[in-house]
């Protein structure tokens, strides 16, 4: 924006929105107005719950979920089945299975992949607790729900080795045609993937 | 999401920040997760940026744009020509005429367009002040800077009505091919208006 338009108040404000992922500089200054226009429903409303996220929000210390406990209620979850342990990547992929009710388990989040052209090791990860924990909590399988990519199963290789000399099972999502898609979109790899694991109909 | 994943406080802000424009419910909580991950950089300056600007900024009792004092910057700025009055929709097209450093001229921005059809009349837009302040200020001339929609138009006329009996030249923004843009791709309406606006080469 040209010097002297609005003032500086509004200017941070589309500044911080377009670091949002999904909002660039367009999308944030009409998210600013809109805030502007809905100073009651909207702004107001969401001030708050940001304040209240950053003194609430605080990563669980047992899985690396974030909530406003620790440990999360994901973890405090007595219903879910304690002898299964999903590993997965980011929260935002933990939330993904929730929503989906892909399974009553436990998590535990890495924080991302190892990732050595980044720099990212397995000390940036959250794996140092993973064996002790796996064996405080007597889990019996291990299921890797990484990303399908190279840095994924960089990473879920890593976790198995890691836990390799303990008596648990280790298993990996399967690869296949996504439920609703259409062969002639799908790549060779999971083509391929989805033939070599064929089951019986 | 499923029930008891994470905390209200976190449900709370997915949901505002989902019905910000440009934000659907998938990346309202790509976001809320970004602003977890960057609570030093981005989730407490955000929060105290929204927080100044639903104490400080009003809307301009001259022109109708928003700023943090009243009257406005671009009111108050003695080097823009008081004889031009540019009327816009809303305060994004404001912005966007000063981002193009289109014009040194003050604004009035109507806050909408006409549109019996959704119950917008005379009385819901910045009108009323409108004669007054072209007299007051010894307005010349008043461009109609609205979009050239059917609403737009609508209101372009209501606005020449209303100044029909002032000492005021009216005009409006000229048609023709965008800078930059392809015939191919522009539809009939702007082609011919191009056509009907030709300029000696």
């Amino acid at each position: 924006m040209a010097e002297r338009i609005a003032g500086p108040e509004i200017e941070r404000l589309i500044q911080l929105l377009a670091r949002l992922p999904g909002l660039g500089p367009r999308s944030a200054r009409r998210a600013a107005l809109h805030l502007i226009r809905k100073r009651e429903e909207l702004l107001g409303p969401l001030a708050d719950a940001l304040q209240l996220a950053r003194e609430r929000i605080i990563t669980c210390s047992v899985c690396g979920n974030v909530d406003s406990c620790d440990p999360c209620m994901v973890c405090r979850d007595e219903r879910r089945d304690g002898k299964l342990l999903v590993i997965v990547e980011t929260v935002a992929d933990l939330w993904a299975l929730e929503r989906a009710k892909a399974i009553s388990a436990r998590y535990h989040v890495l924080g991302g992949t190892l990732s050595p052209l980044d720099g990212i090791g397995p000390k940036d990860l959250n794996l140092a607790r993973l064996p002790d924990r796996v064996v405080a909590e007597g889990v019996e399988e291990v299921i890797l729900a990484v990303n399908a990519t190279v840095d994924g199963q960089t990473t879920a290789h890593f976790v198995t080795e890691l836990l390799g000399h303990l008596p648990v099972r280790i298993t990996r999502l399967a690869h296949g045609v996504p439920v609703g898609g259409e062969l002639d979109y799908l790549d060779e790899g999971t083509l391929a993937a989805a033939i070599r694991s064929r089951m019986d109909f």
